[in-house]
């Protein structure tokens, strides 16, 4: 730290990402990234003669993408925001919908590690509230607060997901409150809220082209809102760093969203990968969620944790571990592709059999 | 604006970036790119191989593009930051070295528009310091304050420099208060002030890829500093968006500093095409400033500021005008190529003739 820091950011603990080592190569089950490529209409629109036009600015507008956004959710391009992954978005939105001691924020205690970061970073009184016993939201902890309201659905790292009429139940009940629903991982089994932000205004849904959409490395997210939230984050984005999407990321996310059904298929494909590695954990003595997420969080009765995310790490498999309290015997493990799940599950098989052998 | 809005960025206005029209084709002087493309090398490494593998998260450490920087330096890679732009450095530099009341911030009243924005965006309170009457930044200015200090070095719009002693000379009258100098366009005849940033720990030196290297539209800015300003930055950048600079630009951009030669050469035939456009506007009548950035400044006792700047528009080519009082007689115009600025000249020409003509 310089002597130079403002004080309010001495004691800021950052996010942490997941690990990225690079000792070895690893089968990597631990960000949450998509284990297919981008499509071919994004191979085709990343060309070398976008590259070569790299010395001029990115449109600030984001006009063509949004556009494009917008007839996918059948909106307007005016409620649609776009910016430098949905991580800038939620920073953001934070800053804007959230104020000091006048408008603090509520969020589920175990869910995205970056809600509690950036209420730190901006100064905001939050609640983090506690989950029910079997990590499900319970609805009516959300309804009739006086703080803005940040829901991860699907959440992170347990995979439950809200219905879409719970949702519905919270922005309801929370008319003079912002509603943000961080919708990351809906494209693999949960209901997204975009419907609603017509009839809601208080209603903020965020995505991201990290997960569904095989962007992770290009970095872009979106939000769909009333214009006139859409209208403060644009504010927010020009006062910061107007041209915060590149050029060949514009294209990227735009040719992406074009061809939607080849990032739909995918999604199948992974959803069908989960429930298979799902049900192989549980034969092996595994508790899994009822993940809507593409990743299964598991526990077993039969090794730790951080055990088993050890003994995989050394096998060269890389899984999420928390050392929170209430889901520290828990692993976040990304689902891959079906070799890479069944790797996995021989990898896990060994660990318990090894483990089995030094008890006995 | 809606109603969830935080106050203190109601009355906040945002930066305006230079206009991208697209009703017709236009000549665009006006956001001082380069008018040359990436070198070569660039094109080599964004190439389909990477984009194949974009969904896969970018490296938020920017381990081997900081290598590269460090290189071209001769600094070691904890004396390095890279972010999305240095616009995205800047605001994470008020941000971290500015406090409300408690640290302000100095900087010249006629500068880059962005530092008023980020003064208000983040509460700190600034004083503007007039120029000289001549345009220049008079150093017993900045030298003894209580305030953070930013300059940007050639200063922007008008094109002139501190000499390297000169900016010694503020940071050694400084020692409790950070020197941030903005260096964007260092490369067209200023002098850096990177060599000092060993001997003083309270100089942050910030630079963009932007301007000399041809990735305006990649989105690039690094900072050279001490390495404890590199880690407060670092903490900024990890509790907002950690992965906040994409694949494909960590690649085009270290293949920019690896090629280095291409972009100085680039630079040289700017300066070259500079000076030819600054003596031919001369003998048409027009006041210049030493510029030593990629554009000039330039008025005509002939022809009012923005009446020049809309006729050039009317006759496609695009120049960048400012409202400020002070500066409302002149245009900042972008040197592109020696055959864009050809058709400035010729365009001009022609304007001050009608003009004459109309008043005969």
């Amino acid at each position: 730290m310089s002597r130079f820091l403002n004080s309010k950011y001495c004691e800021l603990e950052a996010y942490t990402p997941g690990e990225q080592p690079t000792d070895m190569k690893y089968i990597k089950l631990n960000t949450n990234e998509s284990p297919y490529p981008p499509s071919q209409s994004v191979l085709d629109a990343v060309n070398s003669e976008a590259v070569s036009i790299l010395n001029l600015y990115s449109d600030p507008t984001c006009k063509s993408l949004k556009a494009a956004i917008a007839d996918l959710f059948s909106k307007r391009p005016e409620n649609v925001f776009v910016s430098n992954g949905s991580d800038d978005i939620l920073n953001f939105s934070f800053m804007a919908f959230c104020e000091s001691a006048k408008r603090k924020v509520r969020f589920p205690e175990i869910s995205y590690g970056f809600y509690s970061v950036y209420a730190e970073l901006h100064g905001v009184e939050y609640t983090a509230v506690p989950l029910n016993d079997d990590f499900s939201i319970n609805v009516k902890d959300y309804c009739h607060n006086d703080a803005t309201v940040v829901i991860a659905n699907p959440n992170a790292p347990t995979g439950l997901a809200l219905m879409l009429d719970e949702v519905e139940t919270i922005v309801k009940a929370n008319p003079d409150q912002l509603v943000l629903i961080d919708e990351a991982y809906v494209d693999f089994g949960g209901e997204s809220a975009c419907g609603l932000t017509e009839k809601y205004d208080n209603l903020l849904v965020v995505g991201t082209f990290s997960k569904s959409r095989s962007l992770a490395g290009a970095r872009l997210g979106y939000a769909i809102a009333n214009k006139d939230i859409i209208a403060d984050l644009e504010k927010i984005k020009y006062s910061t760093n107007p041209y915060n999407i590149n050029r060949l990321t514009l294209l990227a996310g735009e040719a992406a969203v074009r061809d939607n059904k080849y990032y739909m298929d995918n999604c199948k494909r992974i959803i069908e990968t989960r429930e298979y590695t799902q049900k192989e954990l549980v034969r092996l003595g595994f508790y899994v969620t009822d993940s809507k997420a593409n990743f299964i969080f598991a526990k077993s009765d039969d090794i730790g944790g951080e055990e088993l995310y050890t003994k995989l790490r050394a096998r060269g498999i890389l899984v999420r571990h928390f050392t929170k309290e209430k889901i520290k015997d828990f692993n976040r493990i990304t689902v891959g592709t079906r070799e890479q799940m069944q790797a996995l599950l021989d990898a896990i098989r060994e660990i318990l059999e090894e483990k089995k052998n030094e008890n006995s």
